[in-house]
Order: structure tokens, then C-alpha cells, then sequence
């Protein structure tokens, strides 16, 4: 645990270095207890520092909150869902990938502590326009990723006759929806029931696959 | 607005109805604001009672939320999708109306709240397990009877080989994450489109129905 020596150090001599911890840390407690549960006080004591760092790089915990959507947020799903799925073979072998390590993920930490969008969705897009603007973004990115792998997939006969924006748009709503039950479940089970379901459904739509 | 003297016969008189009256409050105003977002004196005054009338029927916040749990959210799945699927002639065609009805009355209302289930799901599974296994029990119920509406479909030889207890959870995932896409856009759209895809893909498995 860092000192206020050390935190007055830290903040002169390394001020994007802290911010980007206070980032790391306003995410990891948003994502899991929830914003409304976690207090600009909380954020100073699980960074470890004094009492103005937070304050200092983010004056309000509203100007905190749409760096994290906006610098943490789309990373995550940048990292988890878009670059597994454009790097893969085909959409829907990217999609099963990342369905079967986030699930994998969930069973080796034995918590489900939920998608970080949809949990700062379903608890902030009523609230402020602003987090919701920035936070649909985020869903937009995504879906604009998936659809057009699955139109470069349909170029070789795959998926054949559905429409790529409308899948794109079941595909995370299925990861959505299932995230919430598995974490009403504390269990990975909805997450592959649903990809299991949802795959097999595709699978018929790709004329170069076996069945 | 109710004055204090109609409060007081209220209570006195009509105990059972002041915590009907409680409960519809709370389920709105959690359903909509946010658990986290509403405290016991909103609700007093957004029930137009005065300062006792919530902790009398209800000592402690939790035991309020668990009672708009049990009591509540419970009947509104089961009056807005169980009801309707089971009443349905088959599973496709009431889940395709539940879908559109829900989109229909988002349009009306001109704002998504999103699904009141999810939204506590999200809210409070992560917070404490007796909230947790209320809210699971909801969705064990949901599937339940989407999934014992696939079996009755499937001995007349509709969905034929697919999972009945699968399908079920994909249905129910793929709501509950159209509805946190629909609140983030503000738009039913999500909704629509991602039921018009699993209407076709699940219309392929109805051996007795038009292509």
C-alpha cells in the first residue's frame, strides 16, 4: 500500500501513470460492485493514495466515469470480442472462440461478475445522456466488427441468405442476455447453452461447412 | 397527494392495500431509477406517505426489495411472457408476440427502462445471495415454461431436433440482452431485429410450417 510520500511522488512524476491506474481501478470497481456503489473515497483507498488523486485528474466522479466507458470500456471489448473474431477463420468460428474462453475464464475465477457494458448500461443509460451516448457507441463499434465479418464471410457462401447487421445484433444480445444469467446463475452453463443453440442455428446457413 | 390524516387511516384500515400500494411504488421506482438510486424516503414520498409508512410494513430495505422480488418482478414475467407463450398456439408464435408486443409498448412509451428482472439482476446478484437466488428462481420459472412449450411443440413435430431446455435459455438471453441494447439506443429496434433472425432460424426446424 503506497504512502502519501510516495503518492506525492507518484503524482509529480508520473501524473498519465496515475491516471491511467485510477482508470484500472474506477474500472475493476465499476464493473464489479457497480458505480452507484463505489464513492470517489472508495477509489482513493483501493488505488492506495491520498485523498486528492482522484479529484486532482478527475473533478467529478461523472468526468471519471465517462474516461473509464470511454477508455476502458471499448478496450475491453476490443480485446475480448472484436480482434479474437476479425483475426479468426470465419465469424462464426471467432464468436464460438470467444464464448468458450470467457466462459472458460468465468469457471477458472468461480464468479460471474457480468459484462462491464451492460452492467454500466442497465445501471447509467437511464441516468445521464451522456453515458449512454458513449456507452451505445461502444455497442455500435461492436456490432459494426461482427457484421462485417459475417458480410466477408457470406463473399464465400457462408451464412448464406440472413442479414449481417441482424446478426450481428442477435449475436450480442445472445452474449448479453446470457452473461446476465450466468451471473444470476453464478455458472458459465447459460453462456455455452446459448452458444451451443445459437451455433448449431448458424451452422445451417454455411453452404462450405459439414454439418 | 395523500395527506397525513389518510395516511393514518390507511394504515389503520386498509393495512394489506398501503403494502400493495408500497410494493407497486418500489417495483416502479427500482425497475426504473435503480435499487441503488432509491432510498426508503423517496419511496415514502412517492407514495405520498409519511415518514413511517415504508418501515412499518417493510423494517429493512432488503426486506422490501426481496418482497418486490417475490411479489412483483415474478408476476410481471409471468403476466408479460409466461402467460402469453403458454396461451400461445405454438412457442415460436408467442415468443415472435411477446417480442412484438414488448416492442409496440416501448414505441408508445417513447423510453426504454429495460427489463425489470435484468436490470435488478444486474443491479444486486453481485451484492448478496438471498437477492441472488430470488431473482434466479425467476428466471428457472421463465425458462421452465418456454422450455415445456418447445417439448409440447416438438411432439407434433415443430423445433424438431433441438434442445427444448436450450433453446429456452437462448430465448431468454437473447430478450434480455435486445432489451440492455434497446435501453442503450433508446429504440425498440434492437428488440425486433434480433427476433426477426431467431424467428428464422428457429423457423427452419417447423417441419409443418411454410418456409
Amino acid at each position: 500500500m503506497a504512502t502519501s510520500a510516495s503518492d506525492k511522488q507518484r503524482r509529480t512524476n508520473d501524473p498519465a501513470g496515475l491516471r491511467n491506474r485510477l482508470l484500472d481501478v474506477a474500472f475493476e470497481a465499476f464493473a464489479t460492485r457497480g458505480y452507484g456503489n463505489t464513492s470517489m473515497h472508495d477509489l482513493n483507498r483501493l488505488a492506495g493514495v491520498t485523498g486528492g488523486a482522484v479529484a486532482h485528474h478527475f473533478p467529478s466522479k461523472k468526468q471519471l466515469a465517462l474516461a473509464v466507458i470511454r477508455e476502458r470500456v471499448g478496450d475491453a471489448v476490443e480485446q475480448t470480442w472484436i480482434a479474437p473474431v476479425v483475426a479468426a477463420d470465419t465469424a462464426l468460428s471467432g464468436i464460438k472462440g470467444v464464448f468458450q474462453s470467457i466462459a472458460a475464464e468465468l469457471d477458472r475465477r468461480g464468479a460471474v461478475a457480468g459484462c462491464p457494458l451492460n452492467n454500466l448500461v442497465l445501471e447509467l443509460s437511464g441516468q445521464d445522456a451522456d453515458y449512454r451516448q458513449a456507452l451505445d457507441l461502444i455497442f455500435e463499434t461492436w456490432r459494426k466488427a461482427i457484421a462485417d465479418k459475417v458480410r466477408h464471410d457470406q463473399l464465400g457462401g457462408r451464412l448464406s441468405g440472413l442479414n449481417a447487421d441482424s446478426i450481428a445484433t442477435l449475436v450480442i444480445a445472445v452474449y448479453s442476455g446470457a452473461m446476465a444469467m450466468a451471473k444470476s446463475r453464478q455458472s458459465a452453463e447459460p453462456l455455452r447453452q446459448s452458444m451451443q443453440q445459437l451455433a448449431r442455428l448458424l451452422r445451417e446457413h454455411d453452404r462450405t461447412s459439414p454439418r
